[in-house]
């Protein structure tokens, strides 16, 4: 039985339970202040080619969305995201328990546009009860998105500019942000994220690492006090150094980007298999996560072996699922997927 | 100049204002506990056929919506509401401040059907990841709606039925209740209501009084210590006796239904003039708010002499306009409309 | 039978009721943007000496301080207040319900002074592991006190300074402004209050009005869309102009400072009967509440022609209570609680 | 140098890293969903001598109270607590930002008594205006308190039949509870807190995990959709199976209670020490914290190879600071620490 459910479904990257390992008796200062968090923020910073930024170390993924929003906004403004965006579906209304609206934006593949930010924008401030109405107060993306779809160069440049010409700081949510930056498609590298975002956070938890998001503030203006938001929202790890440690392990010698490229290419490899196979792709993704739509009669037989998520009901007969490779797949799980979509 | 843009572009009814000087004097206890209130509830509890239900009187809408729905749910839940419902436009996110998500049911005309909510209710609880996302947990509607319309006795009935059996409160905005009760096609009472709904209220501020929402509490769950939450919430008014005048008043002889009644008859006059005319209406409203398509030239002509509401704009030439009577709303000012508009 | 208990007993000063019959058929925008609430503020302006001001009109008390307040904080930071304040004791946690702690200090008389701000300041930013507790993020005091008592110019000075040094926003409840301001030991006028907080409300429901308190936002770094946090916050009067109508009343010809002198005269007499009966008084007040110290078997027989409120219990025979004057007390209650004081 | 500072300066206990690499490429579902969080699950249920019991593993303390905390109140509710509790002072305010205020009692040592309970209990509900102020609505203690203290069992059982008496769940922050239970002055058992709360948490974080508190609700009426509150507060770790994994490991053949008692052991052989050199001792503490009151020149001294926490001053010349041992504590370190203070 192989797994290609999600990307969080073994431990971490051999190297970082090594290292683990070896600092395991020193003994170092709490909630982040210890020497391995400062090691593993200057790598970011190189990484990011801007010693100007701040880094801050979270558990998780809704931990790290519901804090760094509410550190930015005002009571009465809301956040602009996709409709299918994390933290519109998948967060059990975490925003919204932090006091804030989430302005859904229609999106067919889980990226929006600058004109859908401008136009919402627009909207708001030309209604002339715009009192009466929810703020937009900031932008919300994610980098792959929710359907392993990519922004270019350009269009995040884009979208940037329209933020910043309507003062809406803009939030990148990178939980998969490895597979994104090493896709085939990707023109992006993370200095370009530092300089086209107001903030952004490097997933760990499904990159390698135990668990672990590394947020980096790129505009200063959001900096101040962001160390109470992360305590008061539960999310400043006693024993800090464990992430400091798993960052620091990752961005050694380029570990992030090397086991990212890893699953990607094993993805390109089952993106070529489900094409041959004549399925057709429900969105266009060059990342780690494939949404091939399956005859319901293939999907039954390949879940013999093989475990998966039923993403959607397509039509009477066909359904989208979803394949994710990780850091983890091994060759030979994908090598044995092939062969028997090959042999349905 | 006559104004047609909203129902509460006036004072309050002079049987009020008379009341409130006649006992202008009287010294009582504050925060509704004085012999008025208690008063306007018993008649309350009495045109409801149900000595068992609990009354309280706040001063507006939104704070009544956001009172009653924080007071219903537990953190992670929802409440279901129509996509164009006050709670999700026009309440500068005050459920998302109190933590709370919308989840918002698509709606043509402001009405959602027993169908939706259980169809929203099977799909959260058929997923299996539910707890990753906010669990409904009452549901909201309006009567009239937003947009004018209506349920009948048997959609309400359904609506009940089901959320009963899901075990979701069902909770109706009457902030124009009185235009709703009194129209020609309402085959509802306030009896009815109290059996239909697990909570309501009665819209005082656009039928007659200066201000205050009368909140009936059918469903004895949901009585326990309602008062801290309105004290909490910004709503305990300190002469809470002007609520009790108010409404003691309204539901004097009947009253509220009569002004109501008023109003619901001049619009009737005006949708008929529309149609006459040959204008679309935009909803099939038989309440004190209509919805007529105009040609654009027709409304800047009319914008003359008349005030209203653009709606949206409808297509290059036309646009849906918003004509709304009151209680206050004077013969005079219907018949000059309705021959201006014959005359166009 | 006379009533002392509280100074909102009444209804509303006859000129306010007046007023309101005078403009009931007039037919205004709503939600604040009348000429009335545009008049009333200017006189408040004028009274402040200051054009550059914001002024809003709000329906009560703790709708009042959990708007301002949770208008200026950020989430981490919480308010300073004397413990007695009534944020900390009397409005069923809606500051906490608005996200924030209230960073109590120890008061005897409903006052605090600069060096307790100051330390407790301090106190925050000197600890070592401050980004583990609340950052204080402004000072909230009232003017009268919930016990009566005044700061003096100087005082209201020195906490100003202090504040500002600090960059902490100084908020003044003012739910009794008119009985401070009037108090023949007070040395403040509006125009001082204008000068040293940063945002203040002027009462009006315990001071003539129906209900009703002005907001003054004096510090313009504070103005920012305080309309969309009235209107999330439940507290934007549809029919605003009921606001804008009291106060416009209240500031002509001194209607205001006229009223509160009466009450605060009655005080004064009451005050000097219970010093001359031998009484000794809880807290040290020259306004419109007294505090006096009886013992129980007088408190037994004044109960029966009056009611008043009992405030805690002094010793085994004595007891603390609270007597209110207000603009509606007439001279002949005062002068027969004086005769059955003296005659006990 | 050596670290007393606190309890977590270390990794973890190296059988659970040892567990961590040895599962570290199994693939098990998420969320908590695994086999191993089932495995220790069921420990726990079998060492609370319960099977009817529901737990739970999350982060971090500050997390697990404010879940625990907003999972059980009511939006008017607050949550009685000792005046020196972490929720009040150490926690930036996390259950007032999820609504709630928290009803300091004093305490001198850390603990609070079902007196204390009552007395508060009964001080709210015989208030005329009891809707005007925060309900109590669940108490919480710790046990260890932040002091090093104890509850025996008699007062733990007191308190619960206060709580159970007066409607209010009873909640134990055992952040430190393996500390408690094996100290030489404890007379509880796991299976005590089971029966003598309603809730309680069993801290790893500084008893030999890298992080980790596992959740025990036992009373069934709380149980209700606390994965959703998890969720939602950012506590659900995608890699849920490392806190299975972790408390798996501490429970198998009693990991947790030996190297908490050794913690205790040598913290009892400093306790000793203290009190041989003469030193008073600022708490009775019996757990693996001590605090000592020094002289503030031995202090500078123990200063040049020792890490401790100044806790505060106790007069012109001494200082009460606080020693801490933990699981990873070793003897020679106590052993030093012993002959540098005898030869002070």
């Amino acid at each position: 039985m192989y797994r290609f459910q999600c990307d969080y479904a073994e431990g971490a990257h051999p190297l970082i339970l090594k290292r683990l390992m070896d600092t395991n008796y020193e003994q170092t200062a709490g909630y982040g202040e210890d020497p391995y968090c400062k090691s593993a923020g200057d790598k970011i910073k190189k990484l990011c080619e801007n010693e100007c930024i701040d880094v801050h170390f979270l558990v998780g993924g809704t931990q790290t969305n519901l804090t760094v929003i509410s550190s930015v906004l005002r009571p009465h403004q809301g956040v602009i995201a996709p409709s299918s965006g994390h933290i519109n579906v998948h967060e059990t209304g975490a925003i919204e328990a932090a006091g804030h609206k989430v302005l859904a934006v229609p999106s067919e593949d889980g990226r929006i546009t600058a004109e859908q930010v401008r136009s919402l924008y627009e909207a708001h401030w030309s209604d002339a009860s715009h009192e009466h109405m929810v703020q937009p107060g900031m932008v919300y993306i994610s980098y792959p998105t929710e359907n392993g779809t990519l922004y270019t160069l350009e269009e995040l440049a884009r979208l940037k500019k329209t933020c910043t010409g309507l003062g809406l700081p803009l939030f990148l949510d990178g939980a998969r942000l490895g597979y994104g930056l090493m896709s085939q498609k990707s023109d992006l590298e993370l200095a370009d994220l530092a300089r086209l975002t107001d903030i952004f956070y490097i997933g760990g938890t499904k990159v390698g690492a135990l668990f672990g998001e590394a947020v980096v503030i790129t505009n200063p203006e959001l900096w101040r006090d962001f160390r109470y938001l992360i305590k008061q929202r539960g999310g400043m790890l006693a024993k800090g150094r464990l992430l400091g440690i798993q960052f620091d392990t990752l961005f050694e010698e380029g570990l992030y980007f090397e086991i990212a490229k890893h699953a990607d290419n094993l993805a390109m490899r089952l993106r070529d298999a489900f094409l041959r196979k004549g399925y057709r792709l429900r969105y266009d993704s060059y990342t780690n996560q494939q949404f091939p739509v399956l005859p319901n009669e293939h999907l039954e037989k390949l879940k013999e072996n093989y475990s998966f998520e039923i993403w959607e009901s397509a039509d009477d007969s066909h359904s989208t699922v979803r394949f994710c490779t990780s850091w983890a797949t091994k060759e030979e799980a994908v090598a044995s997927l092939i062969r028997d979509i090959e042999a349905l």
